[in-house]
């Protein structure tokens, strides 16, 4: 349905892919090979398009943050807010000024401030939560084939410096309830997870489809939390370029820094993009890009 | 065809309507009756449904901020973003500090700092701002009762120390081409502007319309533009609680301290509450209410 | 007494003069001879050595912010620092940031912010502000030969926009209580006030004599006062460059932006140097090196 | 010499002691008894006045830093200062805001950021610095009895989630070359030694005989570094508190959480005061009431 749209962004984007800088932070994502781009459309009834490298494999680093979000917004509803902001953070010096001045409350559930006090959530309230983490986005996105990367997790761990210091700083606050290693145990173990463009276009369908995953009809969310989880991604999921992308795109759509993006279109589809080379803001260049031109292209936009 | 929804809004929310604090910074708002409250709905194929004190004239205030962007934007059009940014303040204790630290470049065109630019940009382009401002505003909401309020433009200029702060301010970094006072002249002018509910709502229904006034035809906008104002607004529209207001009402809006809320579902319709009681963020506490029970009660939302 | 000391100074810093940057906001300021230098030691005993370009005329600048500083403690002693603070400012992205965040009280006396409040306070008591404010300059330099410049005055009031966002932010606060234009025009002729660096050592005089004028034997503040706006000097003189200074120098000190820095050491004797072109900080760049020789070859220091 | 002094102090202070607020951040400090205030008074010259509580110990806390400052100026020299500035912070919502907008590296040695770095610096220098540290103060205070208190170090490691965030903060810059846990195992150690006010006296005053220990003449620092550490004391030694300070008592010191403060004036003496009630900034209320007397009775100043 959607395939000749993709083939036309393609065409247009190839010279973008490539522009911008992968990830160096860690060893395990430095040396993805920038020249690759996958993305992969999916609707509420079934059809999909892909195109690209959309069967690799990648990290999918802070788009986890929308699934354990959603868990924790099953398991608490409104409670969750107490804990965490949904307002954007709107600041690139970013989220350790903030959090010092309110107090130990991240702005919102999309910085790392905010999914590490979801993460903690998580430990809190499930027996164990990398197993049920895992069989929760096994179920979102229809595959078996879903697993951790010891070998990013291992070496986000090792470079996490700047996340510990988040999570000991929220404790001094009383924000975190588990202890430090355990909470960045996990958080390290879920932006590790492994998927590919097809995977991850399934996995966020339920928010497309006013929080009913359409795989086994199961209701994730009830339709007003998926709304309402929509709404704080478009607000805040792509970081301090979220009114940037909101104007572009005009999608709820959340980021990771391994390059890949996804999107939903309420009511009709969900769409995954992946490039590793990012801008300056640590998103995918040509992912973002091609994002803009299928919502120009479709004239699918919520506004 | 709305009428039966707002009937029930208005029973649900009665005990809410005078709860909060008018605003009172200059005399002539602090007199406002805070037991008032009105709404007016209007659809894109002309129906209107309306309710309570509709047809009391308020100034419209920050509501402003809309009409100046668009005409901006009409005669610039991207290039209109090299003066003022687009993404959300985030900042409670607001926007002195991020224009500092960003080089008299404000965050977005709804804070009062990007608005003064905006207000510059028409200042430079047109011959007669302020005749052609209301004008502007005639046609769109398809009324000649449109005037401003020299009282209250008057009450706004001997109390504005911060506003000139502001555009002193951004003078210092280039970013005000036109004398200080003939810029908060003009801004004071705009706040000062007489509407009621039913004449916003007429208003707005271009950018629920694609651009295009359904009163005369006219495109205002382009399509793609109409959606990247609606993206900005709902992203920067209600200050510090953009965030709050997307997840809890879902359509792109714009608030004013004399308590109006206007906002729009695309291709449907638009709406206008208010009532003179403000929250702590400065957004009318009662029009919130009921803007939050009108899209629970009807399914709207961009989501 | 210290002629030998200057003369070895001048050798060694020779190939210094010159390095920086003239301040070039005002075409007043630009055209100034970066390779012009002159040193003034003048002790409470009625000694004084001097070398270079002691007799060259320049505008004081921030230099005044000690003398209109001396009348306003004078006139309210400790009531003064309900409107203005005496704690560094530690901030080089500065003093706009601190006042939204302290509600419009400057951090201490020497900023820009706290001056100005320190100007408002004099056109509040004083009758002939400007004339009174030379007048005393005059008596503490023993000189009748000292005049505002007309034409410093007017080029910084044309592009004084930064000075006047201060003003007007603070009297959004209410700290500031006479017309803005007043404490403005004030401000800018103080800063105007045209010395050279042997007038300046005999003014600086009385703070290291305990408050007493040496050329008069007049009290201009008592000896609590004296030390205690030697403190106040130390700790915020040369904005955010203070603590540096006090590291490398360790004299109470104040400096302008044209160029000059004057200091004193209790009990025996003050100091001025003047070159004009400055560090990244707004300082005299040889003057620093000047003065950090000076304590270190005669071992003259506070510390 | 200054018997009649303190006892004159005492009288009128009486009054204030106990006002304020003991600690609490930990249980070990949380029951000190605020009732109690002692004094000690040593000139280089070797004569002696104390009163009250001074032979109580206490833990010196952040008067520590004073120590391993020391000896980290005594083993690097100024290159010490590309790690820590030596500028105020200014900031009493403090450090982490700044540590971020600075890149990790510290304002001053004397908040807690820069005092980790400090101790980085020491664990990377010395054998054992656990040992060499306690050997220095030893030498310093003239007395065999100087010792960590383990349940303080322990209490402190069980509440030390702030100092954690501040190690991994610096770590994630490059600014920490050691173990997090071996830094903040050293740090909570330093900050639990147990000492008196005669003891304190005693050690301080190398810093008044220009960086000779007058218990054995050995040269601890040079004169100019002796000299420079003061200023650093007196720009930085009680956080944002530090121009009232240098306005009120004009000396250079340093105080600690747990009620003590440590001043000198140069070629004269050194005085320790100590009280547990704090200020609303974290500094002995009594303590600084008898600092500010004992300058104002004896006319004691750097100023």
């Amino acid at each position: 349905m959607y395939q000749k749209v993709l083939n036309d962004i393609y065409k247009e984007i190839n010279s973008q892919i490539g522009k911008g800088k992968v990830a160096d932070y860690i060893p395990a994502l430095k040396n993805a090979d920038a020249s690759q781009f996958g993305i992969s459309v999916r609707t509420i009834t079934g059809e999909q398009s892909n195109l690209g490298d959309f069967e690799h494999l990648f990290s999918i680093q802070s788009i986890s943050k929308v699934f354990t979000l959603t868990m924790a917004f099953q398991l608490l509803g409104d409670v969750l807010w107490r804990r965490v902001g949904k307002e954007p953070s709107g600041n690139p010096f970013n989220s350790l000024i903030q959090l010092e001045r309110e107090n130990g409350i991240p702005r919102n559930p999309f910085i790392n401030a905010g999914a590490l006090v979801v993460t903690d959530i998580l430990i809190s309230l499930l027996e164990n939560p990398k197993k049920e983490l895992i069989e929760f986005i096994k179920q979102l996105s229809d595959s078996e084939n879903i697993h951790y990367d010891p070998v990013i997790a291992q070496s986000e761990r090792e470079h996490g410096y700047a996340n510990a210091a988040l999570v000991n700083y929220m404790k001094s606050h009383g924000n975190i309830q588990n202890d430090v290693d355990q909470v960045l145990d996990l958080y390290f173990h879920q932006c590790s997870i492994l998927m590919n463009c097809q995977q991850l276009s399934s996995a966020f369908l339920y928010l497309a489809n006013h929080g009913i995953n359409p795989h086994n009809n199961q209701k994730i969310l009830t339709q007003s939390q998926a709304k309402r989880l929509n709404a704080v991604m478009l607000s805040c999921g792509l970081y301090d370029q979220a009114g940037d992308y909101a104007y572009l795109v005009g999608l709820p759509g959340k980021s990771g820094v391994a390059g890949g993006i996804s999107a939903i279109m309420p009511s009709q589809l969900s769409i995954t993009v992946w490039s590793p080379a990012l801008n300056r803001h640590g998103n995918s260049h040509a992912g973002l890009k091609a994002l803009e031109l299928f919502t120009t292209k479709t004239g699918i936009s919520i506004f």
